[in-house]
């Protein structure tokens, strides 16, 4: 189906810290990320490809949390096509208007089904692009944004939500459950031609889990965790480094000062082929979350932080996971 | 634009090899390729993502050519606009029917305004996928082909006639001479958001450089030249690894026992975003070809193989650059 | 010091295995080591590196243990001088006669006063050296064993005697307590220029922890694992990819199907200047065992395999470490 | 033989350069070399390992030269005995006092038999070792000093000298001629167990060809050529990455703003087993130099630069190999 907006990836997240200077320590001289632009409660950065003014956005709260995930699309027309989609289908929605954040256009910003708060825009203020400028970069080369790691209470419904109204194609999936119970546990969806922009986990939620940035290779994410441990964060890397049965991706992740999750992640592949079947993974499957077959630690299996409200901007009170009629007797 | 079809990627490349049972030593023993399928006359080989038929065909012959380069489309529906767009437009074509290049659907093969042998395609037979049987990996470990690399005399037309007419984008180019002088002598050119699908270089031509082939890391292309050396092929790297300026890909070129060019290609980046601007690099920017500085061979700058017609299958006669006016006299 | 015999380094381990042909699966297929020789209860391995007969025996028998750790000296007469202080020193000592352990000129074995069996040789038989037959190496690298170890329940003195008698060095240990009460807990030993090739522990002893074999990069222990684990010995992969604090290597851990452990590590250090100031770490510190701060698993603390008595081949019965005198009130 | 005195391995060498500015801008910033002192005519610089003052000492001067190569040895009476040993063979010699080179004890410093100036020394200051301080580490990670490469004309004659008088092991060597004509043409020579300290080449001489410096792995070492290149550097880096077939090593070569040359390094192997055969090379095998057939550019075959002499500091006139005696008719 050839839809009239073209989503093209995840660009940006904005996540909530609640010291700026300490996160500035963390996400710039620990993580290697360039400060755009700063205020007293933002903190605007980008990657070494980057050649817009932010990939992440860091703003001053009360504690942790997701403020927004947000997609690009081809052409400002798409915007208004997304929110006629928007007003037809019911969706909470609201239009921030172009510098409401800084170095961006127009953007609309809506709930999704699932309860996170997602934005589309178009139109963003260049930056001075890093790539070439080896001598400049950190230990850790971050080179973008890769994709956005969700927990939700209704997979099925906002699975086919992306997918029938938004385009996203799914490239990976879990299921858990077996014959007539199995029931789809996560998706990984894209539009880039990527593994994933989005992943939906079912988990208590809404709340967000992590955001995934690219590297260049596995020795890239093993100096980044040398560089972090001996700056004296060794105790923010959660999980150590391993390959994802998922995706195939290697990874490692580590938590900010204030609890936000971050993956470095690389070595996943191309998913654009038109014939593309969907991977399938089941829960009970050793191999699934770490092909090497170690265990994530219980924090990375339990922890994630709330999402915002878009008007209102209060946290979401998560709820658990829908029990089964059978276990409500 | 909104154009009626979309080109996804380049897709596969068949070239010609005077033996079969050298080239399969070399494609398969050496670079790790996956057989998929094999006749008297031809061997069809696929990477490690490949979840498809062919990434490559290897076809009997008389001497190294290039016989297509394919690109694989959307829907099936596609190949019916792109041949109204080629009637449109007088291009040459011919249709190639389901079977006739094994594993694959119906075709729609042109010659482009550049002289090169370009086919269109939607469907192909599944095969199975290699990624994470790490143990059947050879020491070269091929991901999926990135590129194709080709020399025309008429960039400019060429370099329009892709733009214009099928959606390709630009991510870096290159130019000769300066002020008034200045014409474009080089574009990177692409439908999937990496760098190229395909590089179009100003020379004697039609002719065809070389098949990119995508690697995990610069690790692994290390590996790949320990390996192909230790086999007898040391003579076959033909331009030590390196970094390209431009592109930033870190390389290695290889010839396969009759020339036909290879490069084993890491580490370019994403060039989906609809502001991108092209990056644009001099002729005479001695970090363009290779940024650390140091120059290829005379052989990589100047040896390439001809290429097929489309409806003869005979070769054809590369012909060198206009020489400017002036230097006509 | 001069002494009047010159031990080299540690130069291969038996070790016993239950099944000869899952251990061969294992060992040859999965961990890449070349197979020189083999009888229906032993089979001999030798690493890229060795131009040597073996680095690692394994011979069928009930359990997994130890059989013994062999050092190589650097003349043949070194042999008869260690005799000669064995003898003074009432070391529990037995000949072995050329070719007794195949390929292996007359060899010294003991057992140490920590319990374990240790051997001296000088010759051994040449075998063809793999390391730049590159294309005959398997997708796991390992170069050269580096090092065995022990655990043990009366460090300070095994550590002395090692010391002392056979002139190792100390790279690095670890203490715990504090002030008065602060004990050596454990040594990293060497008599090659490298961090070790012994390492003591205090715990339950005599038992044999692991054998360390040195690859060429991290990234040839994470190709190790995805080799492992895709071959359906993810299991075995006992704690994940890390670096240590103490030697600084980065390692990952694996057990054979009887539950030998192997180390695969790299990224150590020259440790020979004869001002070096070992490295002394706390027991407390919690980048000691992982510089990244995550913990290893329980099995890796507490399982190890027990060790074989020279002169019966019986195996000895570990005994916890002594408690301290008021503890035993 | 057991000699009186032990050489544990080469520490350190003095260059001359003309800038100390520029100098340091390129091996401070540039190599990631950390400064332990300096004044008006010398920087002294110490890598990531060395727990030592320098490993490398700058002395501004007239040209690029060399003024000594310095091996430690393992105790200070060594020194006296290397002394006698001088007086017997009539070696030129000097004793360098204490505090004379910064940071060291009292040095014997000589003219070796191919006009190489040597330095003999056992005592120097500690510094800051910067292993694990990873945070501070710059995108170049050199490791620790590894050889220095040496031109003379009279190889056969120093060859012997540092084998019989001492006790320098050989790895491997290159032979150039065939049958009754066969010479040796180079050799590589250690006394620590890797492939070498100190390599030998037959031409014209003395002149000091480069500075092996030990990297991690190959990785680092592409790190540090897109480093170098991005900071202005790419003409320094005179010869491509690849692996020599001597030594088994990976490899680039740089040379500083005066045209010192410095060798980035890893991947050989451990030497020290006794009965260790050294391995032959023929100058005519195309995958000595390079393993992946690639050829060397012009000025790493012909350029180096003049040594000192010991007593004078004037620089020695190099003198062409001996032409053979039929030649001169």
């Amino acid at each position: 189906m050839k839809r009239p907006f073209d989503i093209v990836r995840l660009h940006h997240v904005e996540v909530t810290v609640t010291d700026l200077e300490r996160a500035y320590d963390f996400y710039v001289h620990g993580l290697g990320l360039f400060e755009t632009a700063r205020d007293d409660t933002h903190l605007y950065l980008r990657a070494l490809e980057d050649a817009n003014h932010h990939c992440l956005v860091l703003t001053k709260g009360e504690q942790a949390s997701l403020n927004h995930i947000a997609y690009r699309v081809s052409a400002d027309e798409d915007l208004d096509e997304l929110e006629r989609l928007f007003t037809k289908l019911g969706t909470k929605k609201k239009w921030i208007q172009p510098g409401e954040e800084r170095g961006q256009g127009r953007a609309l910003r809506i709930q999704d089904p699932g309860g996170l708060p997602v934005e589309f825009f178009f139109e963003m203020e260049k930056a001075e692009r890093m790539l070439q400028k080896f001598h400049l970069h950190k230990n850790t080369k971050i080179k973008r944004i890769d994709h956005a790691n969700c927990l939700i209470t209704n997979i099925e419904e906002v699975y086919r939500w992306y997918s029938d109204h938004l385009g996203f194609m799914t490239s990976e999936y879990t299921v858990k459950g077996y014959g007539e119970d199995e029931k789809m546990w996560a998706a990984w969806m894209h539009r880039k031609p990527s593994v994933h922009d989005l992943a939906l986990i079912s988990e208590t939620g809404p709340r967000y889990h992590h955001t995934g940035f690219w590297m260049d290779d596995a020795k890239s994410i093993l100096d980044a965790c040398d560089h972090l441990a001996a700056m004296g964060y060794a105790r923010n890397i959660e999980r150590s480094p391993g390959r994802h049965g998922t995706s195939n991706a290697f990874f490692v992740y580590v938590r900010d000062p204030d609890g936000n999750r971050i993956e470095l992640y690389t070595g996943d592949y191309f998913t654009n082929d038109p014939d593309w079947e969907p991977v399938k993974w089941h829960l009970d499957d050793p191999q699934r979350a770490t092909f090497w077959g170690t265990e994530p630690p219980v924090s990375w299996k339990t922890e994630a932080v709330p999402v915002q409200d878009i008007l209102t901007g209060n946290l979401i009170e998560p709820k658990p996971l829908a029990p089964k009629p059978q276990e409500t007797v």
